[in-house]
């Protein structure tokens, strides 16, 4: 039993810390229970509940499946569900009248027919990426709106009236749901998309630097930076894996009306697109990581004849990227962006001819050493100069990319 | 005119070839038109009507709603769905109970405050990560439920009743579905699952393989081979993106039962761990190929030096991956994987004594050639040699986590 006490009183706690650490999750909640509550008042409301009867469940309905977190999640659904309500409302009613015209025998038989071809085709549309992406709800809702109304109009006489009601309750809970959410602290998925990708891109700066500068400086602080460098470090894994993420919600972006500083026509595309190259990064951070932490150890003064050199490029790199983090959030094309990368470029050349005009004798120790050492040591001192140099490239592949979305979204 | 039927034409195309490459999807649609037509019956049929009532509509759109494609999914969704109408509905006759004790006035304020406080607090906990990845459905049927049921209670008498056919007409519902989707060609999570990993196995196998000798043999046969191991080669990309797949099938793997050769109990947590590690690996061979394809060529003479080296390890590395598939798919510890591994780990370290023993005049070549270029050279060889170091600690990393797995399988 105190076991399970525990977990319980666990669970409350991570419950807590998450909606502490985000407040607009809590509002989120408030205003689903809102959005319910402005739709019970069509029962408790006698004349309300004339107008729209019974069905007025359809009405509660819509608000509990359509209301998402992300404004744009919560709009491409609800235009899913009129259109797809509308279309397939109007296809169940044309089959309704040709069964209904063909007699009573025939009429069962069409009418399972019919909704046995349109289910399966429109569930085959939703395996089609493009569909997938954009009307998966959609084709759903086609499905139970048709085979709902042309099932029940066996039974039930006024189908106009009812399809029409159905409709109209669905229209009553979208705009509810519009209403509620949008103006009350709206959650943008376009601005959520924003913040991540610049977010990432700090990050990566981060963990590039504290990577680079933890493996030249690891005789003096090694205990005491234990804890904070290492969360810095693993911030290339977050933007590893937040590929779905981004893309989830640039989906999300599209359907979104202009707010804030984006218009209507952002380029949102352009986002997944950053994120890719910022991988790309990752990628290769992740490969220098493994480096410095492989067994093979290189020798102090080998190390030494390299750090500055080192330590310069990673912090251009760093600045350029944090840079670019500023000229994202501010949607400027800061005039210092070109001058860093140049910078950038400059420490790389300069790298490059420290390994070039590094003497002989240094890349193969004198013979004191015993000579697999010597050999671990020209290894590892290359690898960790040569990792930096498809980082750069990686880099400025992310420049070229970032800057063209400057373009862009400055137009 | 002509490019929107065009444009239509194209669409119809890639429907039809997404069709003929997957059969197991048309008859999935197929599966949902069957499961649709025989809840249909509940309408047409005069005495099945009369026992379930109008409520029939909720058995059709349990089958609509619930239907997925891999039989985890659907099991998954069935299950919250009851578990969910069941919580709710008591739930909701318990405070309309309260609420019909307390008086006229009072009784749409004490629902109107209840749905408020359920919506709200059953949303919250769709955020915390834990009951999301398994309940997230559950929690959003119960807020439906149970404000249809609690509000609906305020204007219909036989509060029990429709209660009860709710959960009945539900019953129904998934339970046509379960059957129709396990008895006609099932598609198991846990099986797709299995598939993928092991396809991306080999994947990351021939990308390594195609990698490193197109690096070796480019002279030869460029032009020929563009477009066959191009696309091999982009094997390892496939590896890098199916993160979100694996997870959301090993999610649903969880809820099948026992089928084909795996039990109830099947490590599939196991699962994403092996893709962990082979995205580790794949992000290897990216950074491999990157190097590749840089402009700095290194000269041929320095390439035949370490091209036997280099060619055997990557044969083995692959050799090893395809074994590791073939265990896989078998799911029995076959002996030669050892064997393969202690082969593998055996050429890495002759590799690394062919550059120990690499004498000194051919990595700075004679002073002919000009010195920028022999730097390169140097430099370019290097990361050929040491790139390859890491990917094979990556892949007897994976070898580990693989070894561990066939033996919890196999138990």
């Amino acid at each position: 039993v105190e076991r399970f006490v525990l977990k319980i009183w666990r669970f409350l706690e991570k419950a807590w810390s998450i909606g502490v650490s985000e407040p607009k999750k809590v509002v989120h909640c408030l205003k689903v229970g809102l959005a319910l509550t402005i739709v019970s008042l069509f029962y408790f409301m006698r004349p309300l509940y004339q107008g729209v009867g019974g069905n007025a469940m359809w009405a509660v309905m819509t608000v509990v499946v359509v209301f998402e977190y992300p404004v744009g999640a919560m709009l491409s659904k609800c235009i899913n569900r009129i259109i797809g309500t509308f279309f397939a409302g109007s296809l169940a009613m044309g089959v309704h009248w040709i069964a209904s015209q063909s007699g009573e025998q025939f009429e069962p038989i069409i009418l399972g027919v019919s909704v046995f071809l349109l289910a399966s085709v429109a569930t085959f549309t939703r395996f089609i990426p493009t569909i997938k992406a954009r009307f998966d709800y959609g084709a759903m809702i086609f499905i139970l709106t048709f085979s709902l109304v042309s099932v029940s109009g066996y039974r039930i006489d006024e189908l106009f009236e009812m399809a029409h009601t159905r409709f109209s309750t669905v229209a009553i809970g979208t705009s509810i749901c519009i209403l509620i959410s949008m103006l009350f602290y709206p959650v943008w998925a376009g601005t959520e998309l924003h913040h991540l990708v610049n977010r990432n891109m700090e990050k990566l700066a981060d963990s590039l630097d504290g990577c680079v500068s933890e493996y030249f400086n690891d005789n003096g602080d090694v205990k005491k930076s234990d804890d904070d460098p290492n969360k810095k470090l693993q911030g290339y894994i977050c933007v590893l894996n937040s590929k779905a993420t981004e893309e989830s919600l640039a989906n999300f972006a599209r359907w979104e009306p202009t707010h804030g500083n984006f218009n209507f026509g952002h380029p949102w595309k352009q986002y997944p697109k950053i994120g890719a190259a910022m991988r790309n990064c990752a990628c290769c951070v992740e490969s220098l990581n493994s480096c410095i932490n492989s067994e093979i150890q290189v020798p102090e003064y080998l190390k030494k004849n390299f750090s500055d050199a080192c330590m310069r490029l990673t912090s251009h790199c760093s600045k350029v990227l944090k840079e670019l983090a500023v000229t994202m959030k501010t949607m400027t094309k800061s005039p210092t962006t070109d001058l860093s990368v140049g910078e950038m470029n400059f420490s790389a050349q300069e790298l490059q001819n420290a390994l070039k005009s590094l003497p002989n004798p240094l890349l193969f120790p004198p013979l004191s050493e015993n000579e697999t050492k010597g050999e671990a040591t020209t290894k590892h001192a290359a690898v960790t100069l040569i990792d930096i140099v498809p980082l750069a490239t990686a880099i400025s592949l992310l420049i070229e990319i970032a800057t063209r979305i400057e373009k862009i979204a400055d137009e």
